[in-house]
């Protein structure tokens, strides 16, 4: 908790959807001092500046211009549109998003970087941020080190990772959670059309997601599609007639995990 | 345990595979007596055998014939096969399959039925077989209720499956298991050609399985796809440009994840 002797004028947060959230959550666990909350929406500055007990605003003009730090934590379209109107004195920006470059800050302000924590987060759900990887990167190196103190004090697992590699390690996110997430959608989809229960499925779930922690996700891939078991495939294919994007997912999916176990 | 008191003359396990071995461990851990391993394999066939101290046999006539159960499980396409080859006297045969009917036996035992685990196995690694749901399905009541019995001493979770229902969960598995390791194994391929390490995504992992144990997936759903944020997906798809299997897998789970949370 080194860090928090440098910071003095504490934290502005910029945003109040699902990432702001719990990062204000953390940091206000932490013992940072957070001035203020900004947000488009009044309703929601309002729940989350109730949440950690800071004032709010929704005109980005009255935000401290003298904050230490300035964490902007809202859809990656609007990102350049709060630096342009941003107003501050010396302060470092960050923004928390995986796939917009650190570059976006640059003809804006003096210190800069990347504050990317690699989670899906729900608002409703209580995370352990020390366990959440902090992806970092400044446009200094006296802004890394204070950005990477910051994230230290959070989390355990702090990573330099430079916006090239961010971007990618966004993509494999995307696959490794929001199309996971999507994989036992379809299964809830299927299972409660014939009126059985989705709980049916949270062992292998459970079992699935513990094995990629031990073993590369290649090595431990099971079922029709690598034994290329054509008749299960087909049968398959066949109940998905009335469900056309799940069959084209079924069929290219399945081609993609026997092409790869094959060549493994 | 009750059914230990009517299990005189012990199991038979033909197969010695990822299922076969699970089931077989979890059979001598609860205190049944185990006869004879049978696998066309004898390298198969005999580490199972030494696992479980058992004898084994490659030869299907040298099968005791008064076993109380026969449990196959082997490839789908060869259950029939053994079937017609299996002679036995009034034990209850079944096979552990998601897509294969009860009916497969018909013609060939008077007491027959199904024993499906619902989980995904590795031999490598050990499972609490308590929290595995089996499905249960026979011909009889009377074969049933044994069945039923013999799943209870094994696992909590016990469940009565028709044919047609195994059939869809089977399915549903399939995209909630294998799929979604697929999605692991598409990170893990991205971050490993950028030189990064896989174990950067398990606390995603880990926590997309978690809320998937407490929310219906399709209320956690996040990501560009949810948001339908063109200027991210597109600049995936262009990303992806070098993956032409990747590229088709994102374009349609993607499709499929605006369709479905719209329609919410």
């Amino acid at each position: 908790m080194d860090y928090l002797k440098h910071i003095k004028n504490g934290v502005v947060i910029i945003g109040a959807g699902n990432v702001a959230t719990h990062i204000a959550l953390a940091l206000k666990k932490a013992g940072y001092s957070i001035k203020k909350i900004y947000s488009q929406t009044e309703k929601s500055a309002k729940n989350l500046a109730k949440k950690i007990d800071t004032p709010y605003t929704t005109r980005l003009e009255t935000l401290p211009d003298n904050a230490d730090i300035y964490i902007i934590s809202i859809k990656d379209t609007v990102i350049e549109n709060i630096a342009l109107n941003l107003k501050i004195q010396n302060g470092i920006v960050v923004h928390t998003a995986g796939s917009v470059p650190m570059s976006v800050f640059e003809t804006y302000f003096d210190n800069f970087g990347v504050f990317y924590p690699l989670q899906t987060f729900t608002k409703s759900r209580l995370l352990d941020f020390s366990e959440i990887p902090i992806c970092i990167e400044a446009n200094s190196t006296k802004t890394e080190n204070k950005l990477f103190a910051l994230a230290e004090s959070l989390s355990k697992k702090v990573n330099l990772i430079n916006s090239e590699q961010r971007k990618i390690l966004h993509l494999a996110a995307v696959f490794a959670c929001n199309f996971t997430n999507h994989m036992y959608t379809i299964g809830d989809e299927l299972l409660s059309a014939n009126k059985m229960d989705f709980n049916l499925l949270h062992p292998l779930i459970n079992e699935t997601a513990k094995k990629a922690n031990e073993l590369r996700p290649l090595d431990a891939q099971t079922g029709p599609a690598k034994r290329n078991d054509k008749k299960t495939i087909d049968l398959h294919l066949q109940m998905l007639n009335d469900y056309p994007e799940f069959e084209k997912i079924y069929r290219f999916v399945s081609e993609s995990i026997y092409k790869l176990t094959k060549e493994d």
